[in-house]
């Protein structure tokens, strides 16, 4: 399908301000050509001297391929350097180093944007071919790239009932209106968008275009959307006409079943590795994803390396369709430009000796890291909380556990106390013994809706041995705002 | 002067999108304290375990203070490492290596801003001690973050009457309107600026509250602005209550006499490092900066890394008052978060090693290599350039030859031709001579109402041995569309 097409299919859909982006004017004039056998002497690029940038060597260090398990020490058994050495070939260890320091790297290094679009075919297929990416410095950008992308002031957005803050707190200044969609503990419920969109009141505007959700691990909740349930969303998407933009920091940390044990896993990922069937076994494993499910160029997924290399790289990608890939990144050229050179180039050195194989066998320790610390907060939780009136279910991805807590049981008198005030009092309660979890409402566009009582725990980062203490802590301040059963008093 | 003043005086300049910037959720939270006795048990974040960031060591190669003149092979006589290692304590050289791969850094790492802060101090002594800064992703984003924050759909900008194109195609889709100030060979003429403001015709919409300017070096026109126009500016921004945004990328690229030689500089050089001058004598030679007159808050200063260390960085950072800050860090927070934890730990890797005075060696040495660079272009260009037609002035900063050609002297009947034709015309055949420069129109926002023919030569990249033989080839094109002197026929 040539570009036009998705020109015709989606133009509509951009913003009075990515309307009005048309190309630089160097570009003009880049496309007049010069006589071909002369050689040309350019004074055009206001760019500095390369022999003057200082950056002359760059080495990283990084846990060599089947040496992922990291000891007590947080030592690893084997690490390898790669080194980018200026004083070598412009070309280094599979990168143009001068390259990548300089201008002119919109788009991302060649180098890292061909082993990324390598892992995006392995990893999700896309089923149309024109589909393209842009690098960019984080999901966050990224989903502010989309949004100013696709909204005018004023618009509304469908988003899940409960999502992430930083979202919101982008979106809302743009005159963004926020339409929640409900969920249960598999996250977006189809029939609710569906309900939604058919029943659009127009006196609040025109129908909303664009869909926001976290499928995987999402953020709060931990819910993850299943393939079922993400046929019957694209669907509607097609007849709504609605583009999904998926933001999935959390995708590769889908995880094992709880009864999962660690030595179980370690030696299929061993098995895996020797018999070079890490691909299809990983990717197998994963729940696929809108861009797997997108025929048209509907969607937009936003992806990260912050969960899978470090937030410090401020590294991603989105990937979409030709028409706002180049959109975006005609907006990127005139404010972040690319994400850093240095980011990209220490990355590159890090993908490009693991590979691709050995980059989905690093995720499949994630996985397994995080795995072993979900269950620990299971076990804690189990052992610990009263199940009156706390709910909550293993996640499948991601690093949240997500706890209900049982309304009608709460003590006090006063029937009429907002939902949101009752969270901030047992937050505060719970900061006195020590123990801090997120509040629900903080991941609501309007927390004055709350209508029920959550906390968010995240698993990821706390100190493993103190789960118990945390989950006691947890509940035993719960004793004092709610009604509990005879047997659990006791406990 | 509590920041509640700079409210008071600065709040009516925010965009309807600042304004609507709250603090995020998380904040709110993070005012609740808890009991001071108690460990406490954070669940709350969802961040990656930092014992799974592959990243453990990394090294940069640079070169050694007192050794920053490289041979002919792009050697450098001496140069150091300095490593980032995990493995060690967390805190490695100085750097929280952790904490800079991790997320929550938003204005920065807080090493590097200190480090930049005093840099600040030491090269401008902004005279309001509240000022702050933000280190941002480069200036282009920089640019952005003060257009967003201060500009709404449909407001004027006043801008040189030629400047940088990134800039308007940023704008441009904001729905800015430009207003261009007329230049000389000195840049923007103050008195152009006031007859703007004093004549604002209201039926064109409100007076414009954005001053953008490059005061050194400009790009294109290689002008840099006097102090005693700067005087004469700051003094027009208070009584019509301008914002000035100062873009400085070229500033510390200011450059010795054209008479000046290469060793007389060395030696200069050597005796400031011997007699630990470097600095009053380093900063004593620029002009200052629109920041060290602003005595308000009024000016957003950009600077940038691109220039200086590498464009590869992505690194830069904007001074200003504490309210544009604050507001301009919510924004970022949102968008960009911080700039790469890795470039900031590379750059704090060769700045902390350089220190405060190293870094101005390492700038002054810049300045040398600029000058060499401007020397031999205006030597060619004295050389073959026939002077009837052509007039130019030596830059005192940045990279780039501004050359007019003389209207009166074209050689083509059709004097109805736009010059902007002409101006293409010519550069087409310059084109098929194997010579490129920039055309002057690409650097207004109307290029329609181009009356003047102007060529931006930039001599910072070129082959410097390719200069000559550059000059002779933009020399005989211009044979072929202007009306020459006798004796300028026959050289």
């Amino acid at each position: 399908m040539p570009a036009s097409n998705f020109n015709d299919r989606f133009q509509h859909h951009l913003s009075r301000e990515s309307r009005a982006r048309g190309n630089g004017p160097f570009q003009m004039l880049d496309r007049l050509k010069c006589n071909g056998d002369i050689d040309l002497i350019s004074f055009s690029g206001g760019i500095p001297l390369p022999s003057k940038f200082p950056i002359r060597k760059l080495s990283v260090s990084f846990p060599e391929l089947g040496c992922f398990q990291e000891d007590e020490h947080n030592k690893y058994p084997k690490e390898v350097d790669v080194s980018f050495d200026m004083r070598n070939d412009a070309n280094t260890n599979g990168l143009d180093f001068e390259g990548a320091l300089q201008y002119g790297q919109c788009q991302g290094i060649p180098e890292l944007v061909k082993f990324i679009k390598k892992h995006v075919e392995l990893a999700h297929s896309p089923p149309y071919k024109e589909w393209d990416i842009k690098l960019t410095n984080g999901n966050t950008i990224g989903l502010e790239y989309c949004v100013r992308l696709l909204v005018d002031y004023g618009e509304s957005i469908l988003i899940e009932k409960y999502t992430y803050p930083a979202a919101i707190t982008a979106m809302a200044p743009l005159g963004v209106k926020f339409i929640s969609i409900d969920m249960d503990e598999n996250g977006m419920i189809p029939q609710s968008l569906e309900e939604v969109l058919k029943k659009w009141d127009y006196s609040k505007g025109p129908m909303p275009r664009i869909l926001y959700t976290i499928p995987t691990g999402q953020n709060p909740t931990g819910s993850t959307l299943s393939i079922d349930r993400k046929k019957k969303i694209m669907a509607l998407a097609r007849k709504y006409d609605i583009i999904i933009i998926e933001d999935e920091p959390y995708y590769f940390l889908q995880m094992d079943a709880c009864n999962a044990t660690t030595s179980e896993a370690q030696i299929e990922l061993q098995d895996a590795a020797e018999n070079s069937a890490i691909l299809s076994s990983f990717v197998n494993r994963l729940v696929p994803s809108f861009l797997n499910l997108d025929t048209e160029g509907r969607v937009l997924r936003i992806d990260s390396f912050s969960k899978l290399i470090a937030p410090g790289s401020r590294l991603g990608w989105i990937t979409g369709n030709p028409l706002f890939i180049d959109r975006i990144t005609r907006a990127a050229e005139v404010s972040t430009e690319s994400p850093s050179g240095i980011s990209q180039i220490v990355l590159f050195g890090i993908l490009n000796h693991w590979k691709q194989e050995g980059f989905f066998l690093w995720l499949r320790e994630l996985q397994h890291t995080y795995t072993n610390r979900r269950n620990a907060l299971l076990q804690s939780a189990d052992k610990y909380l009263p199940k009156s009136i706390c709910s909550y279910r293993a996640p499948k991805a991601g690093l949240f556990l997500w706890i209900e807590l049982d309304k009608s049981r709460y003590l006090f008198d006063d029937q009429n106390k907002p939902v949101s005030e009752i969270e901030l009092d047992i937050f505060q309660a719970l900061l006195q013994k020590g123990v801090k979890p997120v509040c629900g409402q903080l991941f609501m566009p309007y927390p004055e809706k709350n209508d029920r009582i959550f906390f968010r725990f995240a698993y990821s980062v706390a100190p493993i041995d103190k789960f118990e203490v945390g989950m006691k802590r947890f509940a035993s301040t719960l004793k004092e705002f709610f009604r509990l059963n005879e047997d659990e008093l006791q406990s």
